[in-house]
């Protein structure tokens, strides 16, 4: 049976289809010229912190120098799609130089006269400038300039095989497959205008965009969507009726020298598959994409979620479309398209009528299907037809007040600072632990594929050429074998294995019974001892005594302890400042000292105003989603600060400083103070070798050190109290005070040795 | 100040040192002769199953090649001594071939006329062969096959330091431990006749043990004790004054070539420090050996944990004994151990009062200064020199009837027995984890060097030549990266590796929370599928709908999955058998059926009593202490029972098999069957491939094969449901049909590519 296209309709809304409908595969591009903090388009190079063009994943240059490309991984999703979309705008915004920005806007910013500021990308492959400086002679430097949206889409798999299971047909599924996205292809050029009024955005041009003088007066939906916009010189008939014929077209305007490669093909659809016209006719249409989306300057990703959600469905329900719409052509709907772009913003279109018919069309599809889209998505692209001024082309018109440079370095400038504010958070990822934010940033910033493949765990895959890692939370890797992190987390045999290698530990017992437990008493009773469960972390069951304990203390302690393990430890307490030395492959890369929660008087303010100013940092927040947590003012604090003869309310004297906490845990507001250049060479040397010993690749050691200024080979000058597998990074990249250590872009150093 | 030697017993009784006045390193040396099931000495090579002599740590040869030599590591109380000692024991017991055994006695068997049968210990060292053939000249060949027990003692370096810091003394550390020492050796030798009485065992020769007929008369406490034993032909002064004095006298003796090297000077104690002469002089006294202790034919380990704690208390209590007492000189100590080994076992010891006022003064002080020792430890020993038919000897001559080789040989069977009864534990260490005790086993047998870190978590440390390794829970090493069993931990990262890398698993969805689940409703509804949570084990909170469900089930399904996780996945249903497949580096080792409990009929037994039979395998018990676990008749077993219109009671038709259990874990009593043999090698190529592509060495694979028949290419061939990086092995070494893997080898093999 062959397959009949005008059955799509039908199949689509089979009960066995419908489970599947909205699994699809997204992805998208968007350009954004780089420009000053005056307006003017960048005259630098693009970022050398980005790494290698040549392999980026992430972030291109398009036509200029001066044009990023953001290129998002293929999502399932337009949640995970705006997360990625998020994700490389906090990257690209940390990445530029200090007084650079991302226009907001499709029209590229104003020229001067001869245009010598737009310098063409400086790409490795002489080709590819080759193409570009064809493309400035035939279009000229400033329409290439235009920036967009670009969003591919495809249906997934599981999708496609039911599709084809319920269709019966007996073409093969590569057949099937074309004609499906070749139906929704046709149909989006025949409503490409719908896109063209809903998504227009590029209502005014700057200085020197065009120089042919008076081609164009006053304003228009979208210039970038007008015959004045990124658009070929003649129109080039290409066939969307089957893929052979799409592809034939393309080879003889080819031929025919009118076009030098498919890429110059600007059409507001293109069909894709593989790297040229002869894989894609070998392959089938793998993706379709959209090209004719305005910037959203109201957005700092270019793009609203809406937006997406409204494309997305509107693939579906064109595929769904039947096709017997004498009135819609494609070559109508292009004229359509034209005719409204150049519309005036702020007025009705001639076209209301029709757009309203499509939507309430679209929207009564939606609702049969009872499909699980936001209802403001339809809703507002129908205010859009209904009011003309709340379209983006209107209030972007509203908002510049004649000065469109201004405003959208404004614009620009806003984004860029949001972006700034948290500069330890990924936007997008703020779910997932720092460390792995931070390890993320890194790694998309060099060009290095990132794929999240458990985001509750920081289970993340990493890719540089071919070459794959995994990775979770941020420094647990393949480079450690499998034995140190078990080693670690057991207290004893981290000791043992230590001791025997010859470092200081705490000198201590392992009991297994708390009866024979209480019998080491007389062994603890007049010196300073340490009590603690064998493998649990956070302190929990630990009793510090410093100076000998009582016998109903001793045992109190043990039962603490022994709530929280079978195993208990009872160690020498070794006097001294502890220090977390992070060592990576042999090397100790920082060294943090953790001081309690604390506030320094100032002579004005209270203690608890004190307080509130120190919170204020952006480093500080709760629940571990800052480097840093809030002080807080409880009842510890608070009973901390009555033994110390004080209130919230007194007024503390000038650099008088006063501890809220005895515990420096930087969880209950303790400081991280970053003290690697402190701590003497041959310090760092006997606790990278003891990480070393343990056979760590990546070790966070917490030591104590009696003295620093004395011999590190002075017997009990150091004493290591814990190894841990997976020490925390965030603390030593945005430390309280003293240096940053970049641990995270480290690790990537060591997955990649490789890597340029 | 000088330090004072008298003042010793002042400073152990020092509070400050009693709380650590119980801690010592403890090792034990223990020779016996292979014999045959007839009594008669082995004349077959050392089990070559025991790799090399040259450096194994526990199993050697002394003077001949059928002298079995035992060498425990030194350990911190008697307990661990004592494990120590039946581990090797059920190493050797089991390594021996079919018909050898350990002869319990330190006289060695009868020999012919000529003693042709001794074989001198075929050794790689030519001057340790030089040294035996010496030996046999000088003192005849049947002399050196006397077997016994060298016990190797040492003060706790804590409890050294305590002694040394209370002492005050201003001489040196090293001196200070030698005067120690020296002192404990010279009270040994004043009382090493309580020694002789107490422990001597060997009351009887065997046919030819001396040529010179009439030596001695019938029978003796301790031959090996006597003069007609273990002992130089001339006296030999050697003092115990001063370390400097016992070395000048030990190498003038060798001067005199009265002894040839020190190794043959057979003292009841040796002063123990270095591989030489020379090196005890500067390394100080390290430990001292105690040398006279008969093999205790009563125990299958030639020495019982009483005894053992009797002479680590003696060594304490030596060392507070002050040495005024005239009458005792060492001199007379010689000569009262010689008079008593000479005595009648069953008589009056004429020492019998010296005996008991010592052990009265012995007891006193323990009962003073309240040591933890058994008391049976003491009484005991007095009930020895009350009653001395209660002595070893006098037992051991009551016991053989005037035929000790057909009752050693009876012995001898039985303690070989009892280690072959449960092959797969390893004495001493049965607490741990059953595979953990098979590769211990394994790695003793081949002389590689265990040190168990923790025993409770099964962390050991391997040393086979000064490379180290440590393995957790049998087969977590450092041959795996850290990031393998991180992925394996999470059902969703594995899948998402193996089908990245093409292989299959079920298809499937994952969900974070239940209202997003509940709408996934539509896609199940008329397919098999499995609901499970994404990291739980042991089947908990999985429900399997082999065909579709109503939606009130479906929900019921996840909720109970969501109880056990955060993330739920919701899977299709692979029909067909499971197997595990036992991947190491690469290739299937092994590949394991699970049937669930079941038996088969045989026409006359009821089914409860078939369970009985089941049970009655020394591969069932319960807790995990056996491969197998046993088969219950509970509640579910009875139900299913139920629904096969059976009871407990019936009588099963022979031939009939009927499931008692639905689900195929061994921990409910079902079966593991080795079918290796029977997946095809293309089955296993793609399994271990797989394996390969998580980048597991060691990996235990769940796999479902619709058919071994069918191509392993055939779509739905195979599905890998689960991926295990920590594999049960004791199923595979002891499956309940099949042939064994001992897998636990191949572990060792992994770590030790070097192991010869």
């Amino acid at each position: 049976m062959k397959w009949i296209m005008s059955e799509l309709a039908e199949i689509i809304m089979d009960s066995r289809v419908l489970p599947y409908l909205w699994q699809h595969n997204l992805g998208l591009e968007k350009e954004s010229q780089r420009v000053t903090t005056h307006g003017q388009l960048a005259q630098t190079n693009h970022p050398s912190l980005l790494g290698k063009r040549r392999y980026h994943p992430y972030l291109q240059t398009d036509f200029s120098e001066s044009q990023v490309e953001l290129i998002t991984p293929v999502t399932k999703s337009v949640s995970e799609l705006m997360r990625w979309l998020a994700a490389l705008h906090d990257v690209i915004y940390r990445t530029l130089p200090e007084n650079e920005l991302l226009s907001p806007l499709s029209m590229p910013p104003s020229f001067s006269d001869d245009l010598t500021e737009i310098k063409i990308a400086r790409l490795e492959k002489y080709c590819d400038v080759l193409y570009r400086r064809y493309l400035a002679k035939t279009y000229g430097k400033a329409q290439q300039m235009i920036c967009g949206i670009h969003f591919n889409f495809s249906f997934d798999d599981e999708l496609l095989d039911k599709l084809y299971t319920v269709s019966q047909t007996t073409d093969s599924f590569k057949t099937f497959k074309n004609d499906l996205y070749l139906k929704v292809a046709r149909n989006y050029l025949r409503y490409q205008w719908l896109i063209t009024y809903l998504m227009g955005a590029s209502p005014v041009a700057n200085a020197n965009y065009t120089s042919r003088a008076g081609d164009f007066q006053g304003t228009m939906r979208s210039i970038r969507n007008s015959i004045y916009g990124y658009t070929n010189h003649e129109k080039l008939n290409v066939s969307y009726d089957n893929l052979a014929d799409y592809v034939h077209d393309l080879e003889k305007l080819i031929q025919q020298q009118k076009i030098i490669c498919e890429k110059e093909y600007y059409a507001p659809v293109r069909l894709k598959g593989g790297a040229s016209l002869t894989e894609l006719l070998e392959n089938g249409i793998e993706y379709i994409e959209l090209r004719n989306i305005d910037l959203n300057p109201f957005s700092a990703y270019g793009v609203t979620n809406e937006q997406i959600s409204f494309l997305q469905a509107l693939m579906v329900y064109l595929a769904y479309l039947p096709e017997n719409d004498e009135l819609n052509t494609m070559e109508q709907g292009n004229k359509i398209s034209k005719i409204i772009a150049a519309e005036k913003p702020n007025e009705v279109s001639q076209y209301q009528m029709l757009g309203l018919q499509f939507l309430a069309g679209f929207e009564e599809w939606i609702q049969r299907i009872n499909a699980d889209i936001d209802d403001q998505v339809i809703q507002q692209a129908k205010l859009y037809f209904e009011e003309p001024k709340e379209t983006l082309s209107a209030r972007w018109l509203q908002q510049i007040h004649f000065d469109q440079t201004k405003i959208s370095v404004q614009f620009a400038l806003e984004n860029k600072q949001e972006a700034l504010l948290k500069p330890y958070q990924l936007a997008g990822f703020t779910t997932m632990e720092l460390s792995t934010q931070i390890l993320m940033f890194d790694a998309i910033q060099k060009g290095i594929q990132v794929k999240v493949l458990d985001e509750s765990e920081q289970f993340i895959q990493l890719q540089y050429k071919g070459h794959i890692e995994y990775v979770k939370n941020a420094n647990m890797t393949s480079k450690d074998n499998y034995i140190v992190p078990l080693m670690m987390e057991n207290k004893l045999v981290t000791k043992k294995v230590l001791q025997t290698a010859g470092y200081q530990v705490p000198k201590g017992i392992e009991c297994n019974a708390i009866e024979e437990a209480k019998k080491y008493y007389p062994k603890f009773a007049q010196s300073g001892f340490v009590i603690k469960p064998k493998s649990t972390n956070f302190g929990l069951g630990i009793t510090i005594f410093k100076s000998g304990a009582k016998e109903p203390e001793y045992q109190l302690a043990l039962e603490r302890a022994f709530q929280q393990d079978k195993t208990v430890l009872i160690e020498e307490y070794v006097p001294g400042t502890e220090y977390r030395f992070f060592v990576l492959d042999g090397e100790v890369k920082s060294v943090i000292l953790r001081e309690p929660a604390n506030v320094i008087g100032d002579g004005k303010h209270t203690i608890a105003q004190l307080v509130a100013l120190k919170n204020e940092s952006p480093l500080r927040g709760s629940h571990y989603q800052t480097p840093l947590e809030f002080i807080k003012l409880g009842e510890i604090e608070q009973s901390l600060l009555a033994q110390q003869g004080l209130t919230v309310a007194d007024i503390l004297p000038k650099n008088q400083k006063i501890f809220l906490r005895v515990n420096s845990n930087v969880s209950t507001g303790g400081d991280s103070i970053d003290v690697t250049d402190q701590i003497p060479f041959e310090y760092q040397k006997v606790i990278a070798a003891a990480s070393d010993a343990l056979g760590a690749k990546v070790c966070g050691l917490d030591v104590i050190i009696t003295d620093p200024k004395q011999k590190v080979t002075a017997p009990g000058a150091y004493s290591i109290i814990e190894a841990n597998f997976n020490p925390a990074m965030h603390m030593h990249a945005y430390p309280y005070k003293g240096a940053s250590h970049r641990l995270t872009m480290d690790i990537l150093k060591m997955l990649y040795p490789e890597l340029e």
